[in-house]
């Protein structure tokens, strides 16, 4: 695959040294290890090697949707973890085809994610509150292609969901107990209704709000990621670890 | 949404009481609260409600994909938890329009989520050397309408991998190391591999090789689920979890 | 060392077959491997074999404390774990000569180790309320011979401690925050209180209750036990854990 | 209880400002609210209060030994975290009059729990090969008044434990198998021996050397210790934890 103008690369030195670049006609990227010209990229297959000016060696290869969010978005808002995110879009059913709502859209990393598995001929609409966050949220959208599979809304979600009979509806918020009336009211029959919330005590109050709503199958969890550090005869997880990053509250309308 | 023959249903007493079926004509599902005829549910709506013959309440609702491969699959070997193919399908970049390799394809539980992403225009390859095994996946697959996007292959793995440039190569086998140089030569640049392993040894085997063969960005991790029980003012984790199912590596083709 | 009667036993057959006893005249125990009589025992040591009815042989070795208290003791209620007790006993400074107050004494385990531990120049004051548990608690420790460092009081702890300038106050009920002003009023400067509770709410209470009583150096935590099968080259953490027992809450009187 | 000069103290202005001090005659102490002259401390009582040359108030109160191991001992090792520590001791049976063998000695923080414990009339003997280390671990034990309850031996525990019929053995050494024979050999029928290490390869060789060496009741594990951070409606484990210290592994001489 030919690289071209606009593109995102991931240039590789080693493990600890790998960057992630837009492709861009006149922009160079400097490293600890010497600068890459990023023009010299263009035309070039993803997959070949080039130089920095002092003759390091590059990988020049196509980054993950993940890679890109997590490193290519300009974040206004606390990103949601990959874990997390994975487990949220399985757990909803969403995949081609699906239609979602969304609250907040934040920086818009749970909005790209959905946005890629819903594509072509699903649809994401994404409630945003705070307008200049949308903005961003917009932005980082366009710059990886998947703007046009969302619709972002300037809104209160609280107020109200425009859509009915959707496959899932996604809150990011501090009190999403505010929206479960407006979240059953869109939903179909057997719609997933996922919420990421920060604290125990919002886990407790989700959760318990779903069940007054009339939700079935409503369950609380948190995931836990353990890294390891891998030597041949030195095995074992690392020192230090995330230890926390949110609570899922998941349901389904009747 | 109009049920009818053939159709998944999940038919929902209480949150202990709740049953996967599929719709068929003449059959009945024998539960603690009564008999409830299948027939019945043909030309009802998701979301509908009916009564068992001791007249009990039952929703029907239409389960999610995880459902069915959880509750509906004929099982040959052991599933892999949704946590983790989640947390797989997500990294590898797996979405509509990909190519993924899968080896082995057991009970086909993963082979399910992958073809469900990939939809309507990418495809799965999955790599299955006993025979009896791949025959149960199939019917798996076809029990959910998604064995169109999959081709099943009778083949060891380890022999050669016939696809090119694919975007991702799934491994749950034993033995992944003795597989990766095929991996390798399969993805494109960028192309991710994952292996899922239950043992530390695997884990430890699986990086190292991975390192060998020259992927990047190799990792090894774990994922832990941790469920609360949620009750207003006495919210804790649950008193037994499942503390292990397996170690994820990652690596991509630079 | 030789065993007389009265003394316990572990009667180790295999991993999954060992069994405590206490060596009693005219007894014997009933295993699947056959009958070992207890009478048996008194004279031989403690390291000693025999064999069961069936010829099976049994190797006698002397119990751990902790043995006793989790295979030993009349269960009146829910045992403290392990892990959770060597905590709180080590990060309460809990040694030779230490002073404890205890609440409430429920079996009598957490009590039976603070014992083992002051000997034999401190001393336990245990609070509980229900008298048939005090009982149940007062057999079992005089069964491991620690009921002398133990005074065992059937008194409601909300209403007072009598005891002043002690090492610790070890709190292991329903609402610690009841207490902790008598607490306070018990220890020494520079005592440690520590609660133990088994929801996220009570944590939350506890901690902020010390706080206001004045406590310094106030800190909520729990302990997770993570065993592992070990085979060789096949490592891995078993599959079904505890997944919870409770939170542990420390503060110390300034 | 009056301080006098050598006394440890621990200086409490708030959560994030208090320190651990030796009091001496002409010392003073430097914090960010000001200097704290130790002088003024000698003769006063745990729990009193004074204030820095600025103004600011300090609690005077009694440190814990945990607070001593961890901020005041001199450092020429990692130092065993306190949840680990306090599972070896109580899992190992050590109290009142037990004696205890340990290597390597390291910077004598488990040694100095052990002596805490098996005090006044047990012993702890210690190994350790490194000479300055062993230094190190003396004062630091002299500096919490326990070095009279320990043998210091600069000697390879590997080429023979001197002692026998001793209670519990505990190895903090890379290699622990190479020990288990003479660990065997020092124990009393029913001791314990603990070994801790970092890696899942070093579990695995002392689980399967412990088996082969005629241990009973084998067992390997860890800790996770997860904090809290309570506030009032906010409470939620927190971000950053420690992911990973070392394996225990378990056995008896039968």
């Amino acid at each position: 695959m030919v690289i071209k103008e606009g593109d995102w690369v991931l240039l590789y030195i080693d493990a600890k040294r790998n960057y992630l670049a837009r492709v861009r006609r006149g922009h160079e990227l400097h490293t600890d290890e010497g600068v890459i010209a990023l023009d010299e990229l263009i035309g070039s297959e993803y997959g070949s090697t080039l130089r920095t000016h002092l003759g390091v060696k590059v990988i020049v290869t196509r980054p993950t949707l993940v890679d890109i969010i997590l490193r290519g978005f300009k974040r206004s808002t606390q990103i949601i973890y990959p874990k997390d995110a994975a487990f949220i879009v399985l757990n909803a059913g969403v995949g081609p085809g699906s239609v979602v709502v969304e609250a907040g859209t934040g920086t818009g990393a749970l909005t790209a994610i959905l946005a890629y598995l819903v594509r072509p001929s699903g649809k994401v609409y994404t409630y945003e509150i705070r307008k200049e966050i949308l903005e961003v949220a917009k932005r980082n959208l366009r710059r990886v292609g998947l703007d046009k599979y969302v619709e972002f809304k300037h809104r209160d979600v609280r107020k109200g969901i425009d859509e009915r009979n959707v496959d899932a509806v996604v809150l990011d918020l501090p009190d999403p107990w505010t929206v479960l009336g407006n979240a059953y009211a869109a939903l179909r029959s057997g719609g997933v209704v996922v919420c990421f919330v920060p604290t125990v005590n919002q886990l407790e109050r989700t959760v318990c709000a779903m069940r007054e709503h009339g939700f079935i199958k409503v369950e609380g969890l948190e995931l836990l990621e353990r890294r390891y550090k891998v030597l041949p005869g030195e095995t074992r997880p690392v020192n230090v670890m995330v230890g926390h990053t949110g609570f899922i509250a998941f349901a389904r309308r009747p």
